[in-house]
């Protein structure tokens, strides 16, 4: 899968995901009144009103862009039935011939974790039938539980020839908190980012790793040492666009190759309508503000990397 | 939701929680049967009968027991149907009088997090409509991103009067490759036993906090630590049973009080008939099994606990 994500990126000459997190504080109003007419004001009007604000992002820009990261916690707090429209989305988007990074964060230990891979990136048996429950392309994962956290991913993703993308450094404020605590000499999420390069090499693609790492955008000094220890990693780089991080941030977490990045962007994108650069699309044409801003996405980074 | 999980422990006299992570291997082959004449082989008939399992189990101990613990990625595994069957189990706990703790390890930052605490802990808002959509108790978090992924669990605690138990130091043998790497003269996991202290006292129940910490039996000496560290802080002491923490290992995480720690079991109940020690009872008598394995590990800690 990570051969069909450097493939799409190379096809679009887009390092570009989008955050498909939608808040319904973000959905239109005309899409909102639509759904809860059929619906009612009920998680499963809610449920219809993202995915069709989804589903017309997606039909407006997905010829541009590689891969798409759904974040499952917007789904999740509409229990069942967001998570119905979280599943939809994930295989409408790769009907359209995206990747999918399926931003679920979770880790845990043994076949507990083996469970969560298996939920996201792998298949099921139920008697003599298997089951493919959420099918994502990729899942984020987070490291703090260790290997045991993260191996039972690793085989699956062997089994099955998708990715993950390990949490190394997130764009938060407080990620130094503990990420930044100095250990042996070098700060926590170095020691992590080797862990990622070793997992790794366990798993290689044609040019690079299935196993990613996430480093935010909003930290491009240590995307840059981070690049050098995790050469063959995919990182993805969250923070750009609302979070603060600048396409001229971002050239240290590219390889020289022009790849070994993609940089994600949500409510940049997905509510780019809300911008007063993009306010005159209206409300009613939010998907075409969306495409607009990823194209504007696409050169500011198209730009910056012109310096590598 | 603290003090409910005090006073449940103090009427049941057993610090216990039964860890309901039912892998298909542990429901007996007549459940199974059962559920796929009725559903097939699906994820239906799997949910089925793990729902169907849980009950049983459910309705033999519950006398016995304050708390249950079901572990959200069992049920993630089969898709939408498995989550519909962990939501049944939630509720279904609640009615029986037990706290639910929902070991979903989830943590993201900002609104996201807050998405995830309001998927769990809280209710959601859907027009002029609110929802609660899975409603467990308390909820596991993952540490790794800091304060910004634990403050918005916290703003819905105190909201709805819930809790969260914080990742701090894993039962699993991998779990130092971070946790216990040395910072500024400790290990990692103190430095976050500190932090779950400091999130703890803003939000204190009667005696306990609402913010608990998770630290693994297997671990006793680091337990010891932990324990002063934390002393308001209610530890889930995952590890018990099968993965190799005995009664004597448990004392220093009490307090001397006899309360602020509990422990959970999961295959060493649920699946207690296919033990030697169980197998008289027989699949078909798998939930007296488990009653008799309760009984068995709240006399463990209470001899233990005489040490005190």
């Amino acid at each position: 899968m990570i051969n069909q994500l450097v493939a799409n990126i190379k096809k679009t000459g887009a390092p570009i995901v989008v955050g498909l997190d939608p808040m319904l504080g973000y959905v239109p109003q005309h899409i909102q009144k639509r759904a809860y007419e059929e619906y009612g004001e009920t998680l499963e009007g809610a449920a219809e009103a993202v995915w069709q604000f989804n589903k017309e992002i997606v039909d407006t820009t997905y010829d541009l862009i590689p891969a798409v990261k759904p974040q499952i916690a917007m789904y999740e707090q509409f229990g069942l039935p967001g998570l119905a429209a979280f599943k939809k989305t994930v295989d409408y988007c790769k009907e359209k011939g995206l990747v999918v990074i399926g931003d679920v964060k979770r880790g845990d230990i043994g076949s507990t974790s083996e469970a969560y891979a298996v939920a996201h990136l792998g298949r099921v048996q139920v008697g003599s039938k298997t089951y493919v429950p959420f099918d994502e392309d990729f899942a984020t994962v987070n490291p703090y539980l260790g290997s045991d956290g993260v191996n039972p991913f690793l085989k699956v993703c062997r089994e099955e020839q998708k990715g993950i993308f390990v949490l190394v450094k997130t764009s938060n404020p407080s990620s130094g908190e503990f990420q930044d605590q100095q250990v042996g000499g070098r700060p926590l999420y170095e020691l992590v980012g080797e862990k990622v390069a070793a997992w790794g090499r366990e798993l290689m693609g044609e040019e690079y790793s299935y196993v990613g790492a996430v480093v935010g955008a909003t930290y491009p000094e240590m995307g840059k040492i981070l690049r050098k220890i995790m050469p063959k990693t995919y990182i993805l780089v969250p923070g750009y666009g609302a979070q603060g991080g600048k396409g001229k941030d971002l050239v240290h977490f590219f390889n020289e190759d022009g790849l070994g990045a993609i940089v994600n962007s949500s409510r940049g994108i997905i509510a780019a309508y809300k911008q007063e650069k993009y306010a005159k699309f209206g409300e009613s044409a939010f998907a075409e503000a969306s495409r607009a801003a990823v194209e504007d996405m696409a050169a500011d980074i198209r730009e910056a990397l012109k310096e590598l």
